[in-house]
């Protein structure tokens, strides 16, 4: 039989690290929803294993109210992160 | 032997016309920089072949220079889209 305990355990400490802060957890999240909003689905399964986050990552809805973005017309058809960019862009130009 | 010609193609269109928009090719740019970031390399070598671009994608300087972000000390410590996300927030308390 094989001795499991002795194998170094695959914890990737710096994502660990990123993912225990409120900011990090929400740029996972939107990377998760990014995959899911275009069916990435063998991505996706990959994804959540290597990063440790089969549970616990927001969906869209709490992730729109968490960054402010009311959703409509021109919000839904795309995924969350384009928002984000778009947001990000408006702000290096008018400040 | 197989008949391949006669197979539907598996080709995501509504990703493939995200990633024809200057945006889309950033948004789908600053996944991959996360990924690559924090060494997500299965992720990374799934993302990659389903997203269909194994080249083309910009890499952290370009997409810096791209969004107007300086680099500094307090940057190159996470991915980009860090950066992003905190430059969404401000905007929506400043503004």
């Amino acid at each position: 039989q094989e001795k499991v305990e002795n194998k170094i355990p695959l914890v990737n400490e710096s994502l660990k690290n990123f993912l225990s802060t409120k900011d990090g957890r929400l740029v996972a999240s939107l990377v998760a929803e990014f995959l899911r909003f275009f069916n990435l689905d063998f991505t996706l399964a990959v994804f959540q294993p290597e990063s440790n986050t089969l549970n616990g990552l927001d969906g869209r809805e709490n992730l729109a109210r968490d960054l402010g973005i009311t959703e409509a017309e021109g919000t839904v058809g795309g995924p969350l992160l384009l928002e984000v960019v778009k947001i990000c862009q408006q702000k290096k130009i008018s400040g």
